[in-house]
């Protein structure tokens, strides 16, 4: 068994769309320093105030969980999409259908961010009046990482769930060898009393496919059962993915049928289509449910606190520490990384740098980090 | 790469309660003449007329599809708990909050097909009005095949989902050893135009206890990986299971998430407590989305159509004959057993005629089966 949610936290720093492949001295920043200096490339590049933060919150936000693949790294491929007309600043979301606990949003192809916190926000307003709200987005694009969404509902004693479609077909059903799928992740954030929230944010698919690029520009292997080859055979050579190869779905069957749910969910239920095509690189369905409609929510919390702690001092597997809560590994590498700063990869770092420097704003001074964990 | 939902499907006909054992023949009854039969054993029991037909429709139709473990081999254990006092016939399900899209059902531990069907009714009546409506149920008992429910919502142009808190702590967390969750199941249906709907009801564990139970009592293996022994470590006997060991968590982490999040939604929302303190056997909590309030119906199951037709005509992974959508399996097997009857094995036939008996229901002849596949 693999160390507890080790293999998990590993795919998810790597990321999916780019990674690391740096080992050597990178720049080390301080979170504060690393949001100003991205808040200030988005006012650069034509957002307001209020978006800019946001977006750039949300962005460090992620470095400091760990999860480096939703962080700034990011930030060349948004700036290349308002560049080319594929998204658009300063966009306000529109509801076009609006029905009690529901409500239908077009995001307009602006920030995800913007689209994602206005849809939970909306979702959170609707369960405070009805009990339980949902919302379903088009033309949303990347929303980051999604976790920041549901944790908006559980800071208002709310079960957050988020539901999503995401871009590019890359996944095979089960059984099946084609690449028909995403990596559709789903989230959700569960309230605590003194415990912070329970807090998953998964993909559908076993790995995430910046885990198997890493690899394969490191000449390493994979674990059977990641990759199916081009013939729909098992595969530990990275490459074949890109050989015409697929990613499987998590948990088998199981992993299979949540990912269609999030095609239902995230992409067909706001009418944007459905696989391949889907408009937009996010369908996003966010929904909150107020558990003080249901039943006292000081117990509910009590019985979540409960449930921590009994699984925190339960007798961990063979070869594991302790027995962590979804949500610990991002909460504690974020304790670490607001004591030491946050270490950035030269390649990221120079192509963060280029894009300022395009758009003239200041880099900020940053210090050497010899020695990084990835 | 197993073939395609083939091992899921065996888990599940074998069940996680009790399981055939016998490999001779056996008794083949159809299913009209099964479902009279079992209708009349609750009447006699004390049930009324629309109760017995719920539960016996439900029961039987378990049968039909394959999952033999939600079938009528619960029998004896549903006749034990009324007899016990354990379990109430004729309890009509009450609300005890309801505030738009939401309500709290006390399901008076009557039959928890009852509650869980009145619960999804209500959901769906909720989501007619609100666009959307949840649910959720406590004091409620074994509601059999928990993918009877969101069907319902399915066939009202709904997309239907039941997350349930199941009785007893037979689950370690990932990364533990401990015996402290459940195998909690969640359920899904997702409606089509032309295409049946995707259906999928599936424990957050990554085994069915029942599974493991049958290669106990046939002295077979199972696989590395589901069981942990009473040290925690990995165990292909599964005889550990029943010396202090515990099932695994499907799909790593996430399905360990997954099953915080069914007793978060299907104990602790409704106020009835959470892991070992949760009162009841099953808790449930019933959602239904009216895809109408979202966007056009049609488009959207057009679009599921699609989907389940792209899936069905893409290649196979090497091994596997076809791939299939979630619920095929279960609608194939009932389409066989439609037209060859279904085979029960001597020991749960011998049993449930044995309470058919002290109730003084008339057994209906059955025709001997020499081949079963089981």
């Amino acid at each position: 068994m693999p160390a507890s949610f080790q293999s998990n936290r590993d795919k998810r720093i790597e990321g999916y769309n780019t990674a690391p492949e740096s080992t050597c001295v990178v720049p080390l920043i301080t979170q504060g320093v690393l949001k100003d200096f991205v808040k200030r490339i988005f006012v650069a590049t034509g957002s307001g105030e209020v978006e800019a933060e946001l977006v750039a919150e949300y962005l460090v936000r992620a470095n400091l969980s760990g999860v480096d693949s939703h962080g700034i790294i990011r930030i060349p491929d948004y700036v290349q999409m308002v560049e080319e007309g594929r998204m658009h600043p300063n966009v306000v979301p529109r509801v076009v259908r609006d029905r009690g606990a529901m409500a239908t949003v077009d995001a307009g192809l602006g920030y995800g961010q913007v689209g994602a916190k206005m849809a939970m926000e909306l979702a959170i307003a609707k369960a405070r009046e009805h009990g339980v709200g949902t919302v379903s987005v088009f033309n949303c694009n990347h929303a980051g990482r999604i976790a920041e969404y549901p944790l908006l509902a559980a800071e208002n004693d709310m079960v957050g769930i988020l539901m999503v479609k995401a871009f590019g077909a890359i996944v095979a059903p089960w059984g099946g060898r084609g690449r028909i799928l995403s990596t559709s992740p789903m989230s959700f954030a569960i309230p605590a009393k003194t415990e912070p929230p329970i807090v998953a944010d998964f993909a559908t698919s076993i790995s995430a496919e910046g885990k198997i690029r890493v690899k394969n520009a490191r000449g390493e292997k994979i674990p059977f059962g990641w990759v199916l080859n081009s013939e729909g055979k098992p595969t530990d050579d990275p490459a074949d993915l890109y050989n015409g190869g697929a990613l499987v779905t998590f948990g088998e069957s199981k992993g299979y049928a949540l990912n269609l749910l999030m095609e239902a969910m995230g992409a067909a239920l706001s009418g944007a289509g459905i696989l391949s095509s889907f408009s937009g690189s996010n369908g996003v369905f966010a929904m909150a449910v107020d558990i003080g409609s249901f039943s006292d929510p000081e117990e509910f919390k009590e019985n979540i606190d409960r449930m921590i702690k009994t699984i925190r001092a339960s007798q961990p597997a063979e070869g594991v520490k302790e027995v962590l809560i979804p949500g610990d590994p991002e909460a504690r590498e974020a304790k670490r990384r607001m004591a030491n700063g946050i270490a950035v990869e030269d390649k990221t770092w120079d192509r963060v740098v280029a894009v300022a420097t395009k758009y003239r704003v200041e880099t900020p001074r940053v210090s050497p980090s010899p020695a990084v964990p990835h």
